[in-house]
């Protein structure tokens, strides 16, 4: 790539992202279009517009970190540490707004300065030995910057965690454990007797009650059926309601056909069939409810306590001699319990746990494979051979070279585009009990994936080197082989990151493609109020592929500092333009679904140091085919950053896997209802008819109710 | 070594063997030699030979384990599972008395039978490949028998160690848990104010009180001056009294110098002396306690708890969101907590295990290079130039030839002596708090030395593999070269074997140097009551040193148990003799100096498959050698040893670690005495007025009995 081309792509990208950014300020002005711009804060009952005549990049910068967490959540204010971490400008609302951290911040600047001093010092360096050495403590230097930024954020989100479990809001999850690998019931007794004599016996105060995991697939089936229904009848109704107002006295009753698809079958009237259908099933799901209650109970358990540093502690400790009975771990919030995961057995966690990583390993590195025999396969040649009526087509010119551009990466696309979500379900067969945990692991996978392949693939392999070379034959004209011809490799990844920022950034504040997408769904598709909801209402920030993309451009950036340092403002650039960008998403519009106290951080922490050492290694690599006489010591820092990752794991990693009983000895002043806090656990398919109550009394609680508490 | 001299070997040990249990049968029927030989039953106040006429063998094989625990404790028991899972005869005494175990012992009959005959087998094929194939078959035998051995003796231990611990016998260590790192005092509070406020904050209802660690250097070294003046003085008062008694009138007051030993300085009264000691000491001894408990504090403190659950629950529980800060254990027994210890902080431990590791591994590794220094500088040649005055003695022939034969090996018979005590001199410089954990580190170490250096030294590195070929030359005469001229190394280990269990048991049943060293002390030095007890009260069974030397035999057997299937009954009979002579000993002799409820096991568990490992790998290289086509295949075995050792880890180990809560669930019927329980952890040199408590109410309780239990 030549330095033309390279600016014509860097000019590229930064117009659509200038014509995204126009666009968002214009569009989100609309009030049609607020549901898609604001859609967190009309769901939590607030105006979109009372920030008055704010710029969005004003509320951006002046919200703090308090106003995250109480809006999105502590899992996304951990994210944003770890925005502010990589691109090194801590806190930059508190930056603005607060003084004291000035001297901080200060520090920073500083160091971007002298990580550019030494990196373009060198470029003037007449003698190798001289630039060698500027390597050399170019290397230390981002090394120290990293332990330092990490440390501070590691102790941070340490403190963001324990505030967030200290605080005296009652959260059902505090006051339950998940119990499983229940062993078989022993004679003469339920299910239920045996769950509760055993916590009864070993805590005689504390035991709330229990909550027998039971086989809910077939309850879960009917519920989601009859819920279709429902939704189904409104829609029939609202169409109805819609026909009878537009000037028919009488209206035109909806009908549907009721084979596949609506296309074959006998025609029926809607509103009348989805009556029926739905009187057929509440009965049958009450029924199923009871046996469900009753019969289909699984090895495990979630077992309630009267107060959060009993559960706490429970969740920590050994219950069982056999170390694989009873095993107990905290409960995940009930919205992220992966219930089909809790009847698991110990070993069988293990053994897949084991097969999903061999079967990762195998996908990373030999993705290639399959995905070549099917390029070979769908090479025009033999398109023109399978479908010959596409001949006509194929045989033009334009329709030619688009192909052949595109088809031999057809399944590269397919398949990068289906990745996480195979990684994610590879990551749920582990027997991963929540739905937090499993988009960590699926995330995990995915870094090693895009490192090992997208990063090290493109560039230690390939020319990585012969970069080093480029610029090592002609030191005197460095900066103009950097300012003109910048190495191949860099110039790849320079696009990369550029594009990634401004497009990916650009999309992602502009929201073009959910308001397309909303706007035509109310257009031809909704028809009751509930379906517009469902339209408009956004996801979450989805970690799960952010995350590992956001390390790429780390491991980029690091590995690139000395050699291409041009990299460095493009990498503070995509963070913080990302937290400023991400800021506003999640203020306005994303709704977190579900919240795991920052236990993402030491996850992202491992993989920043996999990064540095990646790059440490490299360096010395490089250093040594220098024949630098004392690239030896560079050996030091890999150690070092091992050390170091030791340490951080000593000092903070037990507090992210356990919850000290420190932060919940603080009980809230008023009893919690914990009523309340054990029907939350209740899934919706087992909780239909909210009159029906006394069911559940019957079928939980035959021995329940025996803590000292009620 | 020939055939000739190898028999000769074995049998000199035989009879020395035999000498010496006759020797034993003999000395321990004498009345006198009852505290000898009896010692352990003398001090639980029981007649030395209430077995009337039976014999020892016949004692020691109908004990039960029972019996050994209640004697010597878990910990003896769970030796004898070892030993007896490593004779492979499990459960000898139940064998004979219960006819249940039969079915069992017959499998292991089968499978020692199943293994000799695979093993002789091979000696009789004429081709080489069935020969190849009949080693192969045994490996795969070997290392199943051992599995299924270790899986039983695993899952046995546990439970024993479950039965220990559920007794509802008072243990003071269960209600107590050891608390160290604990943050800096803050302002306004004591530290015990610190410490108290801290768990009652998260334990109201469970936390009794606390006992802060004190600094107790001063005040032991007060106390021991003081206990050693008391004893001088009860000596000084019995020789008087003997004195008397012996014909003079008046008496002859002994008297003694104040100098250095004895020797120089004023001669003095030695009653009125030791007296005038005792009364300046008690004073200063009491002031000292006073100003240590008051204000030499250290960061680390033992809190009580109400109940054992609550304990072994608050041992495993993360308490402060600082990981590093309020780390929390369980209590040592207080007879074995290191003291000096516990004020050691988290980090510094970790640095300290390291470093140790580290100097264990030079010791391992390089330990002959000093004792080759030295033993060059201490040659006859060398001696005689540095001691001139030896001259007339060194030129003599027969010192000359002794000399010659051990003064190399000087400097390596030393090291080897003080070995175990340095290491266990390390251990607990890494800040382990418990004997116990520290006797388990020192013995771990000691293994990697003894198979590094013992074994794979003499074996590997040397002849195994010439021992190999001199069969396979051979292979005719197999069974002649079995008999005749078995293998060198194969010789060597053999009568080391041989030695260990003859020689070695034959001691340690015998007694003979305790005796001698008991009766010179009665004789010549005692001359109170207290000093004869002191002289004959027994010591602990050491299993420091004790393991790793039977594990080296382990290694030993394993590794030559296909090559040398001699060695099999060889070590059958070592772990059997063994087995019954340490019977004996334990319901005899040996008194435990701690109980650590079965921690060792995991322990031992592991280096069985350590040498275990080493067997398979050894196997394979060997069959590799001999180009063997199916060899690769038992790559296999390693791995699945791994698995199995992963399987086991997972499935026990931390009901070792840690204590499981259904098995100290069934609280003691009555309301323990938590005021004794507490009193139990006070160290004898803050303990030494029984009639001063109130001294402890003062100073230790400041805020104390803060719990609501009193």
């Amino acid at each position: 790539m030549d330095s033309s081309s390279f600016l014509t792509s860097l000019a590229t990208s930064f117009v659509i992202f200038i014509v995204l950014v126009l666009l968002y300020i214009w569009l989100s002005k609309k009030p049609g279009n607020a549901v898609v711009y604001y859609p967190n804060r009309i769901l939590r009952g607030l105006d979109p517009k009372d920030n008055g005549s704010k710029s969005w990049i004003h509320v951006a910068l002046s919200s703090t970190e308090q106003d995250v967490i109480s809006i999105s959540g502590v899992d996304t204010a951990v994210y944003f540490v770890f925005l502010s971490t990589a691109s090194g400008v801590n806190d930059i609302s508190s930056y603005i707004s607060n003084l004291a951290h000035k001297t901080f911040c200060l520090f920073l600047l500083v160091s971007y300065v002298v990580n550019f001093l030494i990196v373009f010092i060198f470029l003037f360096m007449k003698k190798e030995s001289s630039r060698l050495w500027a390597f050399f403590l170019a290397v230390y230097w981002v090394s120290f910057v990293t332990y330092f930024l990490l440390w501070k954020a590691y102790k941070h989100v340490s403190a963001l965690r324990a505030n967030a479990l200290t605080s005296p809001n009652v959260k059902p999850e505090q006051y339950a454990i998940l119990v499983r690998d229940i062993p078989s019931v022993p004679e003469g007794q339920t299910r239920k007797e045996q769950v509760d004599s055993y916590f009864q016996n070993i805590y005689p105060d504390t035991f709330y009650r229990s909550m027998l995991v039971t086989d809910n697939k077939v309850v879960n089936k009917i519920y989601q059926e009859l819920e279709g229904y429902k939704k189904k009848l409104t829609r029939a109704e609202a169409i109805y309601a819609n026909s009878k107002a537009t000037g028919k006295p009488e209206g035109t009753r909806p009908t549907h056909k009721t084979g596949c698809l609506g296309l074959i079958g006998k025609r029926v009237d809607s509103i009348e069939f989805y009556n029926e259908k739905i009187n057929e099933l509440i009965p049958k799901l009450e029924s199923e409810q009871k046996s469900t209650l009753r019969e289909k109970h699984l090895s495990a358990a979630l077992v309630f306590f009267t107060s959060r540093v009993a559960a706490a502690s429970a969740a920590q400790s050994l219950h069982a001699q056999k170390v694989d009975t009873w095993t107990a771990i905290d409960a995940p919030e009930p919205r992220q319990l992966l219930w089909s995961n809790l009847k698991i057995k110990f070993f069988e966690r293990q053994v897949r746990q084991y097969v999903v990583y061999i079967i990762v390993a195998l996908t990373i590195f030999f993705y290639m494979i399959p995905i070549g025999i099917i390029s070979a396969f769908t090479t025009l040649k033999n398109l023109r051979k399978l479908l010959p009526f596409l001949k006509v087509v194929l045989d033009e010119e334009a329709v030619r070279t688009v192909l052949e551009a595109y088809l031999p990466q057809l399944a590269l696309i397919v398949f990068l585009a289906l990745l996480p979500k195979f990684l994610l379900f590879l990551s749920k067969a582990e027997g991963i009990p929540s739905e937090s945990h499993a988009v960590r692991a699926a995330s995990g996978k995915y870094f090693y994936f895009s490192v090992l392949n997208v990063f090290i693939g493109v560039t230690v392999a390939g020319t990585l080197f012969s970069t080093f070379k480029s610029i090592q034959k002609e030191p005197k004209s460095a900066v103009d082989i950097l300012a003109n011809s910048i190495p191949e490799n860099a110039a790849f990844f320079l696009t990369f990151v550029a594009l990634k920022f401004f497009v990916g950034y650009g999309l992602e504040l502009s929201r073009i493609v959910p308001l397309i997408i909303f706007h035509i769904k109310r257009k031809y598709l909704c028809k009751t109020e509930e379906e517009v909801k469902d339209a408009w209402t956004p996801g979450a920030l989805g970690y799960g592929t952010r995350i590992p993309g956001d390390m790429l451009i780390i491991t980029i950036v690091l590995c690139y500092s000395v050699i291409a340092p041009l990299v460095i403002p493009f990498g503070v650039a995509y963070f913080g333009l990302g937290w400023l960008i991400l800021r506003n998403q999640a203020l306005n519009v994303y709704v977190p679904s579900y919240e795991s106290y920052g236990r993402l951080w030491p996850h992202i922490h491992v993989r920043i140091i996999a990064a540095l050492i990646l790059y440490q290694v490299t360096m010395f690599g490089y250093l040594g085919v220098k024949k630098f006489y004392y690239s030896p010591i560079l050996i030091s820092l890999p150690i070092l950053s091992l050390i170091f990752a030791f340490i951080c794991n000593k000092k903070f990693y037990r507090a992210f896997h356990d919850t000290a009983l420190e932060v919940v000895a603080q009980e809230s002043k008023e009893t919690p209802n914990l009523e309340q806090v054990f029907r939350s656990f209740i899934p919706p398919s087992l909780n239909y008819e909210k009159s029906d109550d006394d069911q559940f009394e019957d079928a939980l609680s035959q021995v329940s109710r025996t803590g000292s508490f009620v």
